[in-house]
């Protein structure tokens, strides 16, 4: 066992991350001096993703809502913490910090205490009382006034974001509530995310973090957006800033408090200890991993990708999700980029175009379709498919921040075969990736290594692809629960066990073994093909031929026809 | 029944049609006063297509190769002749003339009496000395040095092949013969089409037919090309034209001479009846359709569509097979263009993309496949899957010639579905026609209707996008056996029982109950689609964006590569 920082209480020390998901929420009891996950437990949420009716039968919500319960956040203190601790088997006055992760953005309207809205009484039944899902994306068309209005304005904080607010964040979401249902807006005294909720419920005290600050709430150089500007967007608007967001804004790894009593009812933890201010999850995890140095792009990828890297400097790179300062950790530039569609293509590609017999020689091999085609694809060399990809499948939202681009496969013969889709599809994604890392390294935030965490590093073939597309070494996060252990390592900062979360995570992060090295031979076919897919790319997606756009236009347009009984 | 004319010998006489494919052929018994058909039989090839060795044990054949045996298609003679007369429960007295149609160009080495060089004793183990099959591809680089000298020479004749020699054709096979194996090519005194040498089988005179001379033979004007081009492509090859394919050539329809006692014995028909001039599946079938007025363009649909139209003038076509008076039907202009995948790309897209669930609910309706597919596809308007696709996953042979294009589908999104998909390649080989169409009407050879034949004709779904895509009329031909229906028409012209084809078919050929008529909203949305078609269609096609070429050069490569050992 390595040392310790010497304001580390015991050698025994515990701390626990909560990871909050979409559909579920996890605790990791982990113990401070090494980082060595002890046990957990995870709670899925009883009322999952709101996005049908509200409630058993309430009216159907609209296309693109998403809400949840807050009540399903609080079980997972009443549930999961308990049985984590049961699992590790420790005592629980050993834990002397918490920490959380949120989704983000999702936010909610609460008064003043607190109190979420859709818990008051007579706003029960009312869809925009309660919390928005990261996914809710009805805001759209509020999200297009926001961007417009900024480009018209020349604001400055619009390049901080690529050039693009998203109707997924706080603005779009706010302005959605006052425009469609004024008298929730203005019973809300807060308009508060998630993450930061599930702090005031543990310590008492409300506080808003540096992260979804400035990710999510249009917060840098320590402002929002003017009040000019939100009046502009509508007069109703013009103190949503400043009278439902403004509070201090704390960095990351600081503590928010400590545990109320009631909290440690819930939780069975000892009261008062140290609880951390929010988190994102994409964003505590490069703490998991140990890379939180400028340079070290650390990738979650699962259904999608999210991509996050510390620079020393502040860059603006086109089409980013945004940059800010101590977004990721305190006296660093955050930057967070993404890919709209990554296993969820693959998955997409599994479940709607692989015949039969692959489904049961999977069977026969005891694997699942993924792990067969994956066999398949990787017995070929890069290049031998014949085949380019454009991963747009679930639009783009990196550099050409486009969610109505699709994907298109180019090359195909008789000769092609499922396995060979499959694979330009992985690698379609890691041109995706190596678009961003290269926008990164042109702003001059440039990117030495790659760090891959969530459920896609089991995936050998994809590691190996994404290192030889993007010609850099490729690490793996250590942890199945990374998330969770990066909360658990802002929890061990703000117990004051490690002086700053970098100390933190050098002792408690960690990486698995393995290092997937660039190929030059691979990268030299994949340079080939990178040239194409970047043509491809810019033809498709920068306006040469807006054939994506108008097929889409067409097929809404049909559709509404047909559902409205006129022809075709 | 319908008057005929008055020196058709009796109301009982018969015809026999022989319908010479890919795998097998088929001989049908045709009433001469009405086209009924009275009884048919099919004999598959014993050897089929020899394309991996020759023989048991014998050596590899190179890629791109397609042989075939010579006694496979008298066996159709000997065996589904008899079997059809059998059938059809007639004398074979009554039968007053045989007609054959042959694929094309399916070309053979021969003594000056017709015996196939393969079956000269020393020369059986000679793979150059059997009939190369339509589909042998190898003498490519051979094809390639004709188009490139005939270009350089500005040759007439090129453009009556809408700018390409194809790899199929008999000069490109007869070079490939000459340079890969000379001693074959020296004892070769006839270079000749299976059509025209199963016609000497029959009737023991040597002849030439309009069709396959002009279409596969570049004999036009009344001569092939000259000794000075030959000679410039190889010295050797200058008398190719004049020592191994003159000969008179024949009208379509015209008597090439009588059975022989032979020829008689092997197919139980009179000794002494009519032989009409060898001819081409595609080129029959117009008059099986009654579609031989200018304009009606019949479209063969199969694994491949064929589109043959007669027309009253001289036209060159961008990208046509080919122009040849009289190559239908004497006293017009034939007209033939192609697409290289169809059918077989349907069934591409079923073998290879579509899910268990989908077999499975095949097996509940007891439909095939491809029916479920279509009825799938059936349910949504024209433009509701949003993807527009290229047909060119077995490369195109229309506008572009250019066989090393590939296939491309655009606007995948997560809700693309199999139906989507499959219902965009139907429609991506529609537009693939109305480009040949459009070509056609743009070159004053102007086409009013379509007439469908071949297997694809009961696909309701596909009729009436062809027919919604094309704008016009469409309507199907009457027989399931249309081809050798068109032979048994030529055979009764050939016997004397009509002055020609077209009166022939007026009687005998005939179509089924059902026309389609294009639908004005569906033509409104398909000239949408149609449009972004041809933007892809002419950015991929035309040089805009090489990526095909590219990927299919970069594919080569490193399957080299591969095999050689290297690395990869």
């Amino acid at each position: 066992m390595r040392d310790v920082s010497a304001n580390n209480p015991t050698t025994d020390a515990c701390v626990v991350g909560i990871d909050y998901g979409t559909l579920s929420g996890r605790a990791l009891v982990v113990r401070v001096a090494d980082g060595a996950e002890l046990g957990t437990a995870t709670h899925e949420y009883r009322h999952g993703v709101i996005d049908a009716t509200l409630g058993p039968g309430g009216r159907p919500l609209p296309p693109d809502w998403a809400l949840q319960d807050p009540e399903d956040y609080l079980d997972v203190l009443r549930v999961a913490v308990p049985a984590a601790l049961a699992d590790a088997g420790i005592d629980a006055a050993q834990v002397i910090g918490i920490g959380t992760d949120f989704t983000a953005c999702t936010v909610l309207p609460a008064l003043a205490d607190g109190t979420p809205l859709c818990q008051v009484d007579e706003l029960a039944d009312r869809p925009h009382a309660y919390p928005k899902l990261w996914k809710h994306h009805a805001g759209q068309p509020q999200a297009d006034r926001i961007n417009q209005l900024a480009r018209d304005r020349d604001e400055s904080w619009l390049a901080r974001y690529g050039g693009k607010i998203s109707a997924e964040w706080q603005f779009a979401k706010g302005l959605q509530l006052l425009e469609e249902d004024p008298e929730v807006y203005q019973r809300a005294d807060r308009w508060i995310e998630a993450a930061d909720w599930i702090i005031w419920q543990l310590c008492g005290t409300e506080t808003r973090n540096a992260c979804t600050a400035g990710y999510k709430g249009i917060y840098q150089d320590g402002r929002y957006p003017s009040r000019e500007f939100l009046a502009a967007l509508n007069p109703g608007f013009a103190s949503f800033a400043d009278g439902k967001l403004a509070h201090p804004v704390l960095p990351l790894g600081s503590r928010a408090g400590t545990l109320t009593a009631r909290a440690a009812a819930w939780t069975h933890l000892p009261e008062g200890i140290a609880v951390a201010v929010g988190n994102v999850d994409a964003h505590v995890t490069p703490a998991a991993a140990d890379a939180l140095a400028p340079g070290q792009m650390t990738i979650i990828m699962g259904t999608s990708n999210c991509h996050v890297m510390n620079g020393a400097a502040l860059a603006e790179v086109p089409g980013m999700c945004g940059v800010v300062d101590g977004g990721i950790v305190a006296g660093a530039y955050g930057y967070e980029a993404g890919q709209n569609g990554v296993g969820d293509i693959f998955a997409w590609d599994a479940d709607h175009a692989v015949p039969p017999e692959y489904h049961q020689e999977a069977r026969r091999r005891g694997v699942s379709l993924h792990e067969l085609l994956t066999q398949y694809a990787a017995e070929q060399p890069p290049g031998a498919h014949g085949l380019i990809a454009l991963d747009w499948l679930n639009g783009n939202r990196s550099v050409l921040v486009d969610a109505h681009l699709s994907g298109a496969i180019v090359g195909l013969t008789l000769a092609t075969r499922p396995a060979d889709i499959y694979r330009a599809l992985l690698e379609a994604t890691a041109f995706g990736t190596r678009v961003i890392v290269d926008a990164f390294d042109a702003a001059g935030a440039g990117v030495t290594e790659l760090v891959i965490a969530g459920g896609l590093l089991r995936n050998e073939l994809l590691m190996q692809i994404y290192a030889d597309v993007t010609g850099r070494p490729l690490h793996l996060a250590g942890s199945a629960q990374a998330p969770a252990l990066g909360s658990a390592i802002h929890a061990a900062v703000a117990a004051g066990a490690y002086p700053d979360v970098p100390a933190a995570a050098a002792v408690m992060g960690r990486r698995a073994g393995r290092t997937y090295q660039p190929d030059p031979a691979a990268t030299a076919v994949y340079d080939q093909l990178y040239a194409e897919y970047l043509l491809l790319h810019d033809y498709f997606g920068r306006g040469s031929n807006e054939v994506m756009h108008r097929l889409r236009a067409l097929r809404d347009q049909v559709l509404r026809d047909k559902a409205s009984g006129g022809h075709s």
